[in-house]
């Protein structure tokens, strides 16, 4: 399971240890902006007692995001509630982000091999990045089932999306009715001390503990 | 374009450059047993004047294959001539390398504002990998037109594999009328200091080069 350490992944891997004899997590120190995610995700992982794996794979060699490229400013969130509608993908879409992660989670589950690979990809509540919806993760499964030795001897990877179609608030009411521990989660793209409230990341998060009627535990 | 440094990137990386106004390749120094590609790689890409990204990934950390774990050996190339006739794929495949490779190149080309991407895989004269067939490649390029920017703004990445139904000979044929520099390609698998002449590899490229009537340059 690819683990970021913000809330949505949190909460899926609260779910694959649910249902799931062993999970590995995935982690990609990918240039990322905001770190504090990296060291998020390794709390999680250890809390919800799932092995880490982290990947060390440096995409702001080429940038193109604001993710990972200083040159370019993390945008305060405006459009609610819906990038969706308005078609528009922010500047802090990362260039092939989930096709690069979703492609490692294979590697390493063919060479593990493992059944499923959990994904807490949600284009719902989310910010409009096309390699989110569900209509990627279903080609990806297609692509993976046809490149990969396991797929060839029939036994295609199962790629398992629990959160995609959930608001921010079920999720949130989900991590809580599970014991996932949110107050270890991660969120914010700006990556400073604390999280900075304004960008989209902070604003669907808050967006979600108001709807659900939950304090942020990560706040204080 | 991709390029390893092999016989049929090299000719591959020949048509992009004839073909295309500017070219950048990129090579994966991914703890790879044949280190020596890479330096093969580097005197391709200037050879034939194209920009070269060598992007570092270790897909020995998790292992899965004789190519990225000394614990499991390379074999010697015994079914001649297909195994895909025969669906046996062998151990020096690679878990999710080409779904790998072809996720870094698309971030690389839309970063870049790219519009093709080139790849250099054979589906004939192969060793059966099931991420070099045409039906991997086509559902790859479709799941990469739903996850990227540049896909959703309706501008997706073209695929190009100009030497996916070509027998090795043709391949070869084609490398010396348009001048590719193959005395520089490194293909074996076993990397040690002169190609093994026995791996899977060598046995495809001699293959090649004697069905064309042509002396690999390579040999001394």
């Amino acid at each position: 399971m690819l683990l970021s350490g913000g809330l949505d992944s949190t909460v899926c891997l609260a779910i694959a240890v649910r249902d799931s004899p062993a999970v590995t997590t995935v982690t990609v120190d990918y240039g990322q902006r905001h770190r504090r995610e990296l060291e998020a995700a390794r709390r999680v992982a250890a809390g919800l007692g799932a092995e880490q794996l982290v990947v060390n794979l440096d995409l702001s060699a080429w940038g193109g995001s604001a993710l990972t490229d200083d040159a370019i400013a993390v945008p305060n969130h405006t459009a609610a509630p819906s990038y969706a509608a308005s078609g528009a993908i922010p500047t802090t879409y990362v260039p092939a982000r989930n096709l690069i992660f979703c492609a490692l989670a294979c590697g390493i589950a063919e060479s593990r091999d493992c059944d499923s690979v959990y994904l807490g990809v949600n284009a719902l509540d989310y910010s409009g990045y096309p390699d989110c919806r569900p209509e990627f993760i279903a080609a990806f499964q297609e692509a993976a089932a046809l490149g990969l030795k396991r797929g060839v001897e029939g036994r295609p990877l199962d790629f398992r999306t629990p959160l995609i179609r959930h608001t921010k608030a079920q999720i949130v009411g989900l991590g809580v009715e599970l014991g996932a521990p949110l107050e270890l989660t991660w969120s914010c793209y700006r990556g400073e001390m604390e999280p900075c409230g304004s960008c989209d990341a902070c604003a669907l998060r808050a967006k979600g503990f108001s709807e659900a009627g939950v304090t942020d535990p990560a706040l204080r």
